[in-house]
C-alpha cells in the first residue's frame, strides 16, 4: 500500500457515512466563537493532526473533521470570527468541495496556482490578532514555522489550555478494547531488554528523560498492543523513560492480566492517560536534560517542560524499532509467507470463477482476500482497508471502496493491493492482474512490464553502507522515466513488525534521508496509472540483508512469494540479469508453497510460475 | 572537478609552503590567551569560515590557520586558556599530524570512533565558561547549533565585535587587483534587469531588504568580476538591495571607470567595504522585513539586525544565478568548445609524446595544458588547480600537484582534470588515458567501461520536474554498485557562467534535494579509485534542457566535446543504448571540433573518436 504521500485515506469511507447536514456545522461553527469570544480570542487554529501526531486520529480527535464536515485525512482549519478557511491537497480538492459548505469555509486548494498558503493567511490577521493555538495538536517543528509567521505579521499565538472544539459538543468515548501483551517468542525482547536499549541511546546523547508520545512507540517499547485505531494495533498511550525508572500511561483498566504482570515484571510504573501533564514535568525535573524530536512531540510536551533543558535529537525509538531483531524478522518472514499464499489462493479462486464465467465484484475479491487471510493462523486483522479496482478503477492509487456492483470485466486490469497483521507480523503486498483467457491488450502488457523492470531494478540493486532512501527512488524510476513513465507516490515504506504498516525513518523517496541499515523492512512499490484506463502496481517487502562482499554493503531479500502475472509480462524487454531474478524469484514463489496448497490451487501456481 | 565533499584542497599547496615554525604559533597562541584574558573570555572560537562563507577563502582571513598553523581548508579550532583543540576531518588526519604540534593542540580526527564532537567539547567547558565567538565567521544556521549545545552545559556565547585573532600579528593587505564589468552581451542581463528579477522575488516572499554577503552572489548581481581569490573570479564586497535601492559595499578604488559606470547608470549606491555595519541596520530600519538565509548568512549579519523583524528565505540570488539565462548558455557552450579543443590537443600532444618515446611528466602536462587553454581567445585563467595524475597518483581524488618528476608510463593510467574561465564561461573536464600502444590492461579496461557506463546512464536520463540531483546520483551508481564498486565523491556540482566552478544550489549527490530546472548546468563525474593501483574519473559538463515529450520533462546536453579514450572501452560491456550514445557523441566531437585543428591533430581526433 502506497505511502501517505498520496496514498489511501483509509478512514475517509467510514468518516463520509458519518457526514452531517450542513446546518449543523454552520451551528457548531456559532458556538466554537461564541466560546473564543468568552476566551478572549480572535481565531483558533484547528489542524488535522491529535496529540499523538499519528498518521491516523483516534476517532473523538477529530477535530477538524467536526468543525468543518471534511472527512479528509489531512486539512487544516482557520476559523476566526467573521472568516473560515480550509486548506485541502490535491487529491482532496474534489471531496472538500463535496463536503464543504463554501458559505461558511473558504476552500483553499493546495497546489493550484495562487492560493494563499496557512502561513500567508495568519501573517494578514492584522498586527494584535489574538489567535489560539492547542499546542498538544502540532508538533514543535510545525508550532515553530507557525511562530515564525505569526511575529512577521504582529499575530499573539496564544496557547490554550482546553481546546475549546472539545469543550462544544459531545464526542464518542475512548475505545473499550483491551491492551494486551506480545510475548517475548514473537516479538524478540522483553519491555526490560528494550528499556535498556532505549537508555543506552539515551546516555549516548546525553539526556535524562524521554518521552514517548507516539502510540507505535509506546506499543513497540512495552510489547504491547491495542486496537483503537482501525488497522493500527495500537492504543492511545503516553510513556515515560528515565534512566532509573520508566512509565505507560493509559487507561490502565484495559490491560489485560498478563500485560499487567509484564508491565510489573519490567519494573514499569502505571499511571492513567490523563497524569501526562502533571508526570512529565515532576519527572523531567529530577533527571537531567529532556530529550526531545522536534518533529516527533507536541508543543503542548514542550510547553509542559518549560524551564526545563531539553535536548533536541531524533527520536531513539524511531531507529531502534525500525531494525527488526532476528524473532521479527523470522516473524514477518513467517506472516508474508502466510499472507502470501492467501493471495495466491485469491489469485487462483480469481481465475477460476472468471473461467467459469461467474462475475465477482470488486467486494466479493475484497471478501474472499479477507476469508483466505482469516484461515491462516494467528490473524489479528487487515492492516488496511483493502484496495480492489478493477477497470478504470485501478488507476485510483487511493481507491478504498471495493464496490459491490464493479465486476471484474476479461480484457482489463484488476488491481489488489491488501495486508495483515498476523501475531507477531505485518504484510502489505499488490498485484496487477489481466482478467481472463484471451492474450493480454499489447499496451497494458508493456506498461506492466516497464513497472515490474522498475520493481526487478530496486529490488536487485545492492548497495554501500549511508545509502539513502531517494537514490534507490531514483534507480527504481530510472527505466520508467526513459520511457516517458512515472508515478506520483513513493517507491517504498517501512514496515512494522506487528505494528502499522506504514512506519518511519526509512523510505524510498523523494525525503527518504535515512540511511538503509540491516534489519530494516521496507516496501518496493512502483505503478503507472491512467485515469480511464487502468493502473498497475506491484508490490513486495523486502527485508535489508547483509551481502558477502563487498564487506557492510547490502541488498534486499523479499518477504512477499506470490507470483507475477505472466499474461502481461514481455520478457523481451527484459534484460538478462532482470530475467534471472524472475526466474528465481517464481522458483522460490513455488518451492515455499506448493506443498501447502490445494492440488487445484498447485496446479494453478505451477503453471503462474511458468515451471508447467 | 570533484566538489568539496573529498574534492582537492587548491589552497593547500600554496599555503604548505607558507608552514611557520612550531615556536612562533606557540607564541602566537600565548598572544592569543593574553588578549582573551584582557577581554574577560574564557576561550574562543576559530572556525575555518570568514565573513562571506565562502569555499575558499581571502588570504588574509585564515584566521585558523594564522593561529593553528594547519593549512587545510576545513577544520575548526577551540582554544581556552589551558587547552586548544583542532577538529580535521579524515582527508586532513595525516597532514594536521604532519603540520601541529600536539603540545600545543589536542587534533581530533574527525570519522574515528569515539573522538568528542565540537559541541560535546562545548558542552564540557563547564558552567560559566564564557566563550567568544566572532559572529562573522560562522552561518546563523551554525550558530544556533553553537548556542543550544553551550546552552545544555551552561556555557555562556560571548559574541566578539573585534576578531582578537586579527588583533594579533600582521596579515597581508587586501587585493589590489582591479574589479572590472562583464558586457551584457556576454552575461545576458543588466544589472538593473537582475535587481528587477531579484525585487520580483523580494515582493513574492515578502521581504523589503536582502543582504547579499557571498562574493559569487555580488558579482553575478552586478555583472562585476574580479581576482581576489585563486581560481575564483570574485571579489570582497557585500550587496544590499532594497525594492527601491541598492548598493555595492567593496573596495571603490579598484573599480575600473567602465564598472563605475555601468553602476552609475544601474543606479547603484557605493560605500565602502568596511560601511556594511553600519548601513546594513539603517538600510533595515526603513524597509521592512529582511530577507536572511541562515545557512548562506553570517551569525554577525543577523546580530546587526538585531530588533528589525527578518523573515527567513532561502536566498532569491541562487536559485536566480543558478538557471543560466540564453547568453550565459551560449558563452558557456562556447567556453567549453574552447576548453574541450585544448583539451584534445593535449590528450593529442600526450600521445605523439609517448610514441616518439620523449619523456613528460604531469608538470609537464598541466604546462601544456594551461598553453593550450590560453591560445583559445578570452581566456581569464585556470578555474582550479590542474590535476594531473601519472599512474598510483590517479588515485589521489584531491591530488593537487602535478610533479615534475613523475613521468608518464606506459602501461598505466593517467588522469586529467582541469577547466579554465573565459569572458562569460567557465570549464571544467576529466579525462583518464591509458598510456602507449600496448593493449589496455583488461581490468583498466573493466573499470574505465564500469565508471563510462555510469556516467552515459547518468547523461541518458531523462526526468520529470521535480526531481533531485540525489535521485540522479543514485541512478549514476547503480550500476558501479552492482559490480560492487563505488566513489567517494558527488556525482556532480553545479557551475557558474564565468564565476566559480562549484556553484550552488544544484548538484548530483546525497544531499542534492535542489530540483533541476532547464538552464541550470552541471558536471557529471562518476569515478573508481583504488589506492597503489590508480584511479578513473570521466567529467562532462551538461546543460539541463527541456526534452519534446513528456511536457515538462528535462534531459542533458554535454557541454563538454572530448573523446573517451577508445582504448579503454570495452564495447561488450555497454549495451545498446549506451553504445548508441557513445557513438553519437563521438560523431558530435568529431563535427564540432575537426575543422579547427591542426592536420595531425584532426586525424588523432579522427581516430580517437573510432571514425577511421
Amino acid at each position: 500500500m502506497v505511502s501517505r504521500a498520496i496514498g489511501p485515506d483509509l478512514p475517509l469511507v467510514l468518516a463520509m457515512l458519518q457526514t452531517l447536514p450542513r446546518s449543523e456545522i454552520a451551528a457548531r461553527l456559532q458556538q466554537l466563537r461564541q466560546l473564543l469570544q468568552e476566551q478572549n480570542l480572535d481565531g483558533f487554529w484547528v489542524p488535522s493532526a491529535d496529540e499523538h501526531l499519528n498518521e491516523y486520529l483516534l476517532e473523538h480527535r477529530k477535530r477538524r473533521q467536526w468543525i468543518t464536515g471534511f472527512t479528509g485525512s489531512v486539512g487544516d482549519a482557520l476559523i476566526s470570527q467573521d472568516r473560515a478557511w480550509l486548506w485541502v491537497d490535491p487529491r482532496y480538492h474534489e471531496q472538500a468541495e463535496r463536503e464543504v459548505d463554501p458559505n461558511l469555509f473558504t476552500v483553499i486548494k493546495g497546489g493550484l496556482p495562487d492560493q494563499p498558503s496557512l502561513m500567508e493567511i495568519v501573517e494578514e490577521l492584522g498586527s494584535g490578532f489574538r489567535l489560539g493555538v492547542d499546542p498538544f495538536t502540532v508538533s514543535v517543528a510545525s508550532y515553530r514555522q507557525l511562530q515564525t509567521h505569526a511575529q512577521a505579521g504582529g499575530v499573539l499565538l496564544i496557547p490554550v489550555a482546553e481546546n475549546p472544539v472539545d469543550k462544544l459538543g459531545s464526542r464518542q468515548a475512548l475505545s473499550d478494547q483491551p491492551i494486551y501483551p506480545v510475548p517475548v517468542h514473537l516479538c524478540g525482547a522483553s519491555a526490560a531488554e528494550k528499556l535498556a536499549q532505549v537508555r543506552q541511546e539515551m546516555r549516548r546523547k546525553r539526556v535524562g528523560l524521554l518521552p514517548l508520545t507516539k502510540l507505535d512507540q509506546v506499543a513497540w517499547l512495552f510489547n504491547l498492543r491495542g486496537s483503537d485505531i482501525p488497522y493500527n494495533p495500537v492504543f492511545c498511550a503516553y510513556a515515560l523513560v528515565g534512566l532509573e525508572r520508566a512509565a505507560l500511561l493509559t487507561d490502565l483498566e484495559r490491560l489485560t492480566p498478563s500485560a499487567r504482570q509484564m508491565l510489573v515484571e519490567a519494573e514499569v510504573e502505571l499511571w492513567p492517560y490523563e497524569a501526562y501533564p502533571e508526570q512529565l514535568p515532576q519527572w523531567a525535573k529530577g533527571y537531567g536534560p529532556v530529550g526531545l524530536d522536534p518533529k516527533q512531540t507536541t508543543q503542548g510536551t514542550q510547553e509542559l517542560l518549560q524551564g526545563i533543558p531539553c535536548r533536541e535529537l531524533d527520536h531513539p525509538v524511531e531507529a531502534l524499532k525500525a531494525v527488526k531483531n532476528p524473532t521479527e524478522l523470522e516473524q514477518m518472514r513467517l506472516a508474508n509467507r502466510k499472507a502470501s499464499r492467501a493471495k495466491i489462493r485469491t489469485l487462483a479462486w480469481i481465475d477460476r470463477q472468471i473461467q467459469a464465467g461467474i462475475p465477482i465484484s470488486e467486494a466479493d475479491v475484497a471478501a474472499v482476500m479477507e476469508a483466505h487471510y482469516r484461515e491462516e493462523g494467528d490473524w489479528v486483522g487487515l492492516s488496511f482497508n483493502t484496495i480492489a479496482g478493477a477497470g478504470a478503477n485501478s488507476s485510483i492509487v487511493h481507491y478504498g471502496t471495493p464496490d459491490p456492483q464493479k465486476f471484474l470485466q476479461p480484457g482489463e486490469l484488476f488491481l489488489l493491493d491488501s495486508g495483515s497483521h498476523y501475531l507477531g507480523g505485518t504484510t502489505d503486498a499488490t498485484r496487477t492482474l489481466w482478467i481472463g483467457s484471451e492474450p493480454a491488450d499489447p499496451l497494458c502488457q508493456r506498461r506492466y512490464t516497464e513497472v515490474l523492470k522498475a520493481h526487478i531494478q530496486c529490488a536487485r540493486q545492492i548497495f554501500p553502507p549511508d545509502t539513502y532512501g531517494v537514490s534507490l527512488d531514483g534507480i527504481a524510476r530510472s527505466s520508467l522515466w526513459q520511457a516517458g513513465l512515472d508515478y506520483g507516490h513513493g517507491t517504498g515504506h517501512g514496515v512494522g513488525a506487528f505494528l502499522n504498516v506504514h512506519e518511519g525513518p526509512n523510505g524510498i523517496h523523494r525525503r527518504a534521508t535515512t540511511p538503509f541499515k540491516v534489519g530494516m523492512i521496507t516496501s518496493i512499490e512502483p505503478g503507472y496509472y491512467q485515469p480511464g484506463w487502468g493502473g498497475i502496481r506491484l508490490e513486495n517487502l523486502y527485508e535489508v540483508i547483509p551481502i558477502p562482499e563487498p564487506e557492510g554493503w547490502m541488498g534486499f531479500r523479499s518477504l512477499t512469494w506470490i507470483p507475477f502475472d505472466g499474461r502481461l509480462i514481455d520478457w523481451d524487454l527484459l534484460d538478462e540479469a532482470q530475467r534471472a531474478w524472475l526466474d528465481e524469484y517464481h522458483r522460490q514463489v513455488y518451492a515455499i508453497h506448493h506443498a501447502t496448497l490445494s492440488e487445484q490451487d498447485a496446479a494453478w501456481l505451477k503453471r503462474a510460475c511458468g515451471l508447467s
